[in-house]
């Protein structure tokens, strides 16, 4: 074994963190087999569950998403095959729990509680990356990462949830980018939202009015995958960016478990590598939405939903670490 | 055949209506292949569906239940096999479609719309047999029916559904009988809750403070079946009588999808046993809920629903006849 | 282990038919585990495949049932717990593989070429224990095997199965024992039918008039199993006896996996003590039909298929042995 | 909103057809959530399905396809995101419901009837859109569209279809276009097949023989997709043309629910792709076959089958309006 | 709220280990969302997980039990409804992991270090109840907490599980009874069976031969489950008793996700009455085994080893407080 | 029919060996419908299930495999459509049945004798292809084929296989290639790994150290399948070699029922391609592994093991062909 990853394992070991080394159908399933740390302290990247799925406008069922993929994710490792980047080595990464909310049967108090949540993840200086939960999750969650300043976004998605209004309320999770950018947390010029097709393109008029630079299906395609980062990495730029990865932006062949899907997606190995082309960006958070385990008899989904976990969360520590190297 | 089905057969396909010849895999899927009336004219009992699950507390999906319930319910015939009924001989029965919710993400409001079209249902004369959707919806059913006058009430389930506030609502799905009691439209001396057991029995304190007869599983099994029935009829009498049964009052083997799922309940015989036994009393509606097509891999379930919307049919349709005989 | 059990494993492992100390789930399934004998040489009962549902009116798929069937029989043992009888030593007992047809698209020919390979079979003196298909298959079967003399029959179903021509056809599986009698080859006066109930009520007005014993799954419950066997043996006698187990007599809670699913129906303990309760009758001949393993996805249909056949084959393999005891 | 759309939408709600603004899981599900229109008057386009199966030689299950198809439609949208086509706007399009048929067990009667069926549509100058049912319906639906004029055709599958009788009849899913060209109602040196794979290549002779351009699965990814559109729309040139996409032209991952599946298939996107290369083309009608619902436990075929239905109407409308501005 | 309920969880909500108010699909799941302690510090009963499945004869898969188990457990609550037991009250209850395996690939020293796991939670005087995992695991649970005396035995089955070596070891799931009777730990004259049926019984002799009473399913209905508890009580008598319940003792209609499905068992209702039935006995420790996740589509079967957990908790609780009240 | 398929199937139907006319879901299923062969005599290429899977670290459920592989591979033909190669014209090609295998208990036991079995498959010059089963089986394979001469490989898979000891066994899934290496019988620098990727990457130092060349997923898709496939051509050269196809190794999209997932891998044309990119080379022997069919709930993934079973049986035919005419 590479003797960088070796001694990484000894250390766990030592510290009795290494439940990595146990088979993976064994123990409590937390997420990629991290410390549960539900005090935040320490805690560079805290993993979190947002079991919510009030937002949803056809298929509910995200609101299991964060069991599964916790379950799922004691397929990963320690390193990332390609990158060779070890995220628990570089950051101390965390399951920080689910959010707590108050009051299950309102939208919009969910999501003002979710909110009040990671104002605290954010106060404790722990950069969050999020397993859904419908895509509504994601507007109260930059509502806390892009307080200080707005955020630019890399958004993989088959909609571009940019939506307003819609039966009665804001906060549906066809809309959080556009409740963001109004909140004045999101940065519309620095939003690129890529992989979106299908039958709700009348409904994204803000997206293009905004200035965002949707990147359809098709443009992917044509453009190929590596033109599709620079563009991505020249429309967010140095600034603090976030990663939200919509697992509809798949096609359902690999992610069938989800609420809304569109077929004529994204394979697994495209999600892949886009996230990975974000590697030296600016990232402060990211989150893998929408995956629906009732829609998922073989379990595919959620396995796919902690691997992207895992896929930005290595590109996620790389950020955190240059900044603490930085600042140090 | 039977002189009296060909009669019946005969004049449905002179009116055209007799799609209930035709394959049962064929064909866009009414409640039972009646006709679909918006317009509720001419019609005495009406199904409705309501595809609304914002109440559960637990694993959402019963919004499919419509659906997924009209689809089975071809399998549905003309005659009851054991009591010969044949409802569509004795009523006017029509599918009406599905309730129209304008605020999708608010379970009060949501709950005030239901209540505002079953308002019409009883303004049009219409008694309805309502697929649900989870046991939130029985409560603004009942304000509806029950508004000239409290109803009786038969109800067959694993839980109480008694519980008061929760979580920042009273219109959940574990509350409408006690919403149905404060708000003055059902009598719970003329309550009878069967089948009842599981983890959620600290909860049901105001069925037995306001006078509801609880029949727990184990009594229902030392009682015997005719008993029950005895004892349901006598609770509710001669009184205006609403029928609820949650799916979830049978077994899981009988109706895995469901919701809350509780094990060690009724088979479906027995389920059908009970609501033949309510033959003759003065049934003003009823509805079969909790079923939850997302987690029900094999289709029993929306059978079950169906087939239990077919029992209550039969006692519905007798008690509408009588009481149109009665009133000519 | 049991000596007489042990003796006959011995005797198996020297004629190298002993492939059932091998684990369940290897090797090549046949019915099981029996030697595949199509040539029938030596064969006293012959387990049979009929891969057809050509006559099915609503869920296609009973053709994959024979081997789904075989699939599951590896879990058949040596012995019958309860009765102790052991088959494969009273008889010889093969699988003689699936009837070929030529003609697949054409229902009238199918059950014509049915036909003829069990003439071939009733020549080659080997009584048949048959795996469905769909129930249209019981008739040619029957011709087969009541061209002698007419059978009697014991038929655990929920449904009578009497139907005429219906779209075209007076073969489907909705009539096979009316065909058999006009064919003379069924006596009605020597026939019950256990578990009858549900929505095709209407169409069994054959069963009646002509004589045939229908006992409704209520008054199967009234009775009580011991009684309903007394009368099924009053019934048929001790003429020649055949046994028609079609698995939507059980409850789809028993048996999902089927093509017309009908709720309240038996147990798999009632379907067993009913087949155990025949031991003794002159038993000719058996088949379990309407296994339709796209619809079950757990595969306990299968087994249950499997079992139910195991439960015939014990009381047919004690009537098979005493016959021969007889003649000699 | 785009105010093209808009004003669309708008019209449908004063029309009273605008259910598509409720949510995708409420009401009875017609194809694409049209209005249904029996009686056929003033539809262009009519959308059908054919609940049918009596042609598959291995898997059943494609009579079930119209229902799910139906049922997943309501996933579909006003406006393709791509091409900006407003199928709805731009035709009157409705939904036919199912073709009866009243011989059930007979496939040679049955093809009858289905064309029947069609020549009323045609009669009625209603361009089709089917949903299958297996690929054996597609002959008599040609019989009906190609009968003033033999059409040419564009073909997506795994498989040429093209054999002639195979037990005993000629009519089964493997032949629809063997016989269309028999019949003098498909041009074979207008027809395109593409995609094609796997086992059965012994059984295609008569396309080579006959002149049809058969591009294998090989070819397709040699060549390149827009090469691929060009050489289809040189083949089928300006004349009338059919499109006939069977799902298991799309690699299994994509839709497994499907009678004969090949692995090595297209993708959905190359699917899409293909069929909006036939943009501006004299089309005719179209179909989508083979969806099993049975074999499909995540539910993804049946909304690919209702995708691929979409597109092809895209196109579809875009030829029916040419002809109608042409005609004026 | 009952009072008594009420205090428990105010107390509860004060120590902080209220994590049963949350909703049931919310945070990371341990057995019955107890405090995870694998220090075992002042814990009375110890729920553990023994992910292990090498000792299986047919179906792996109950290696993935304790996750599911704990998965479903979540549904569990504070009181039982029937004997208003409250397991949390009475004693400290906690979730101590899972077992730690070394020698993953090796039946025979798998089993022993499941023994030096147990021989630690007994001597730390926790009382264990146990989600396996197969049937293997019980000999070396019976090992530790039969070393000081032997226990007797209340044993739910299809199999009796006193096989000797079979393919090449003695310690595979058909045989722990057997092993506990050689090694001295447990009394075969105090132990009953119940539920026995199948296809295994020639291979039971040992129970006999040893004094065991064997309750096979039809005897159980003869006597009715009063006087199986009685018969029960009886054979074990006032000594130290273990609970082990084998959810292939059900019929596979409630219990299909297993390893040896058996047709023909117990309902959930009777598997609970059993248990009950128990209350009073001097209990020292329980488990739930054989629960096959990838055999269990619709999760039921995890949800019934849950319940059947909680069943045994509430006598054991029961047995452990009296057991402290006696000691002090 | 092509002459030449025709003339096969003509001496097919006259040897009687002909099942593969019939419908392909008919009859007991061998591979490929071929004759079962135990004695080998007289065959060339022997098709062999090796139902065990001791040695998986996650999942188990491979045992399975061979029986639905077996299953499933009815759906091939006689002649490869792509290459024209007539697999079983070519040569003598049988099913052999499945590896007895004594000690059920022990994975190095069992290893043992699957090399047994494999050492009397090579002594009876017989060419193996083999259906697993977990990839620890393919150490005992290659033990026998490589015996005389250490044989090259051309290793499909997500996972090297080259770890040394885990968990008290070397001979578990993760290592055969690293034993095979040791022992003498695998060539490492003639051994192409392709597919390469996710979460185990620090364990396969052997493979780099060893000399193997490993292509990463990601290098895969830079050099292109052709580039690929002349690499592959290149490292293994003229000299004996196998091919073993870990179904893994492609993305979980395509074969989800697996035990040892990862996502983002081949499709299955891109896995056709590679095969097929073998032929003319000195090929001796191949596997598909890791087919698990308990997480497969569309059967797909068996499916996929069919059809690469019987990409390598065209390629190994040739070379068995073509040595034959050699020796000649």
């Amino acid at each position: 074994m590479d003797e960088r990853v070796l001694a990484h394992v000894m250390r766990e070991v030592e510290a009795g963190t290494a439940d990595m080394i146990q088979p993976r159908y064994t123990e409590i399933p937390t997420f990629m087999r991290r410390p549960h740390r539900p005090d935040m302290k320490g805690v560079e990247i805290g993993m979190i569950g947002v079991p919510f799925d009030l937002g949803v406008t056809n298929r509910p069922g995200a609101r299991h998403g964060p069991r599964e993929i916790r379950n799922q994710s004691s397929m990963m490792g320690w390193v990332h095959h390609q990158s060779g980047i070890m995220p628990f080595d570089l950051c101390e990464v965390a399951d920080l729990g689910d959010v707590r909310i108050e009051h299950r049967y309102s939208l919009d108090e969910g999501i003002a509680e979710i909110n009040a949540f990671y104002e605290q993840v954010v106060a404790a200086r722990v950069t969050p990356l999020t397993a859904g939960g419908d895509h509504s999750i994601t507007y109260p969650i930059l509502k806390a990462v892009g307080a200080r300043e707005p955020v630019g976004l890399v958004h993989i998605d088959a909609h571009c949830d940019t939506l307003g209004e819609y039966m009665g309320s804001k906060f549906h999770h066809g809309g959080p980018f556009r409740n963001a950018v109004e909140a004045g947390v999101l940065d519309p010029t620095r939003t690129v939202q890529i992989g979106i097709r299908g039958m709700s393109e009348p409904l994204w008029d803000f997206s293009y009015d905004s200035g965002m630079r949707v990147i359809h299906i098709e443009e992917f395609y044509d453009m190929g995958i590596s033109r599709v980062i620079e563009e991505a990495r020249r429309v967010v730029g140095d600034g603090p960016t976030y990663v939200s990865f919509d697992v509809d932006g798949l096609d359902p062949a690999y992610a069938p478990g989800t609420g809304t899907p569109e077929v004529g997606g994204l394979t697994t190995f495209e999600g892949q590598a886009l996230v990975r082309g974000l590697c030296g960006l600016n990232l402060v958070g990211g989150d893998v939405v929408e995956v629906a385990p009732p829609f998922d008899p073989s379990g595919v989904t959620a396995l796919v939903g902690a691997t992207m976990m895992f896929e930005i969360l290595c590109v996620l520590s790389e950020a955190v670490s240059a900044r603490r190297t930085k600042a140090a």
